[in-house]
């Protein structure tokens, strides 16, 4: 049977998987493809550790350098992450005329342009379903069957941290840092989580989608990020008294020739399905012009998961392979000359509802003289809850917008933060209940 | 620009969808091919009926051999529906190098094989996306990106009609004849129900997805279907009371060298993703090998989102027309020959969960003579409920079962519908809660 070469940079947990899928199931792949995918070469810097899964004896190398210039390698796994080695890696296989796959959001999103020019002057692919969702197959949805539709929207729960995370505060009424000690010590969080949590790893992520949903340029350092640490028990209560869970989502719109791209916490309506998805699930809902609504729901991330979207886009380019053809689209589903640079929209220029949350001194006319600032800066009230007095002097005032401009918003809550009888900074979270 | 031709049978609801779509979405198109799809000849039957669809004047004609002939057509759309007329016209298609794209469930679940056959001969493709859950792409994940993925399970909420009547059942307490009613006056269900509401459209489409997910011919009418058209609201609420939710589910599953292919009203947990999918809503929930959970979920029906997957099929063919080849993949996504001839599980030796309704006279000893019959049948009992007494005699009293054999419950059925003091068939709801 004919043999396609296959060559893996950076053999950790997804290298471990990948190793393990194409072993496990290759004569399922090959009652696919006809053909069978052949890994030639894995290179790490590590090459003793025993990472529990076969590998033929001899594959492994430290040195990259025998993946990228073996003539018999059609296609190069990259799974190092982080940007410069990884780039110099993709960059090199590219220009041996090497077909890419990928995991590495981060570099996508960062450095995606540079990447798919010198795919498209090699005419190789680079495909990268395991950026985003981890086994979902979302993006090659986007890019494939759904390509006809104009997409309105796209929302994400793309990060299993943080859901894992907002999922037990909300179960258990915990707070986010004894959750987050919990999932460390589970293996959920990274020691560090400030990646996770503060919402960067998600914003990559949607980088990577709004650019393939409206076929745009994205300038990551535009897209508003906003993390999960300031979330307090308080609020998650407050969100259930009005109907709304909290979790952290990746946000892209189209508005006219101009972009929404942000990552926040965001309440959403208990009775949305993504509002069911929880613990370390993932899930992607978009909206096209003739689609209408579809949502994506699986493990965003794991060894096996994310082997299989790996593994996927391999077998995607077999089949070109096997075909005879070398690209048969390119990374973003768009003709490369055809992509646009719409600009993000800045975030005082967002329309949306908002939860507002005053720490306030127990006083007469506190709540008279904040409603007063909000109607000044035109935003208007749909409903409010002022609880009884719980920790010393302040009482929590919770209120819900009706749909008012973010600039008015910020502008309300500085005059407001300035009175005396406020003791704590505002706290507003966005709503998103604007879809069916 | 280039120009790929395109012609289409069946210029009905769906037809139009198509037409609309190319139409408002040219330029999209080809932004993202690089060439121009343009739609050649139209051929229905009615060709004085305005669809409400902007249509190039002349190609719309009555003779589909028009479409079938013409050398600029490449690809074929097939929207005719149906069996016969439906099933020439393809192969006509096919013998004359056409690839072919079709919504065609029916078809494809009873012919499939020799639509296939001829299409590998003529090494033509044949797409048929539209044909499961409308505008959810799931078939062109599990040929394409989940493609590397021993598959276990597939289950399906796949029709709309059954779907929007339960929804009603639960919501409102109503009873089935009267949502139908309702359903048809929507115009969400035919004035003759019965291809939807007996699940018999469901089973057509379960056909299709166990032969993508398994790698197997299925002889559609080995496929246990039973419809909606029994569920009564007393089911419905009894259901609620135990934390389930009733939906039509298509059930596959991986045992063995056999497979289980099943339409059937289901009980599911109310936590399960799938319980929240309401309304005309479809979707298929999977598990893979490695892939794990994955589900998806949009709209099963309509002109618009079937028209999405039609049209991205066409996009699919385009691309590789555009690369310069012809077939790139075979329709269940393994090499013809590959292709298993699985066993389809006989319902008798199925194990699973079930909910048993008697309606007894409220008479001492009949619960015992019920329990001692199941204990005889080797069926154990999870929980019970027996209630007030509620139209005159009888009283009913309801059973969830641990997990048994399916022969065993029809057993035990037949001898307790047996007793004098059961005075209507007892009832029989399966439950799949064995998911997470």
């Amino acid at each position: 049977m004919k043999e396609i070469g296959v060559g893996l940079l950076g053999f950790g947990t997804i290298g471990a998987g990948v190793v393990k899928l194409m072993g496990r199931n290759a004569s399922l792949i090959e009652e696919k493809l006809g053909v069978r995918l052949r890994l030639r070469k894995v290179a790490d810097l590590d090459i003793t550790t025993d990472r529990g899964v076969p590998i033929e004896p001899g594959i492994l190398t430290r040195n990259a350098d025998e993946v990228l210039t073996d003539p018999k390698i059609s296609i190069v796994i990259e799974l190092i992450g982080g940007y410069k080695t990884a780039k110099e890696f993709i960059l090199t296989a590219i220009e041996n005329g090497k077909h890419i796959v990928t995991a590495n959001k981060a570099l996508l999103a960062v450095h995606g342009e540079e990447i798919y020019a010198a795919a498209a002057r090699k005419r190789v692919e680079v495909r990268y379903e395991a950026a985003v969702g981890g086994g979902i197959p979302v993006l090659s949805a986007i890019k494939g069957n759904m390509a006809a539709n104009h997409f309105g929207t796209v929302l994400g729960i793309l990060n299993g941290t943080c859901n894992y995370i907002l999922t037990r505060m909300t179960q258990e009424g915990a707070d986010f840092s004894d959750v987050l000690k919990t999932a460390q010590e589970l293996g959920y969080a990274e020691s560090d989580p400030t990646f996770d949590v503060e919402g960067i790893d998600t914003a990559h992520k949607l980088a990577i989608l709004v650019s393939l949903c409206f076929g745009t340029r994205v300038d990551f350092n535009q897209i508003y990020t906003e993390g999960i640490s300031a979330i307090s028990a308080i609020d998650i209560n407050f969100a259930k008294e009005f109907g709304f869970k909290i979790k952290l989502l990746a946000i892209g719109k189209l508005d006219g020739d101009r972009v929404e791209a942000r990552v926040h916490p965001t309440m959403i309506p208990v009775n949305y399905p993504m509002a069911d998805v929880d613990g370390v699930f993932n899930a992607v809902r978009l909206t096209g012009d003739f689609v209408d609504t579809v949502m994506f729901y699986g493990r965003g991330a794991g060894m096996d998961p994310t082997a299989s979207a790996i593994v996927g886009d391999v077998m995607a380019i077999a089949r070109n392979l096997t075909a005879g053809i070398g690209r048969r689209s390119a990374p973003l589903g768009y003709l490369d000359n055809r992509l646009k640079n719409l600009e993000i929209k800045p975030m005082g220029e967002i329309v949306g509802k908002y939860y507002l949350r005053f720490s306030a001194v127990d006083k007469p006319g506190v709540l008279a003289r904040i409603a007063g600032v909000l109607g000044a800066c035109n935003i208007s009230i749909e409903s409010m809850i002022q609880s009884a007095r719980m920790d010393g002097e302040t009482v929590p005032i919770v209120i819900m917008t009706h749909e008012a401009l973010e600039r008015d918003i910020s502008r309300a809550l500085e005059e407001i933060d300035s009175f005396d009888v406020i003791r704590e900074k505002s706290r507003l979270i966005r709503i998103e209940d604007s879809l069916q």
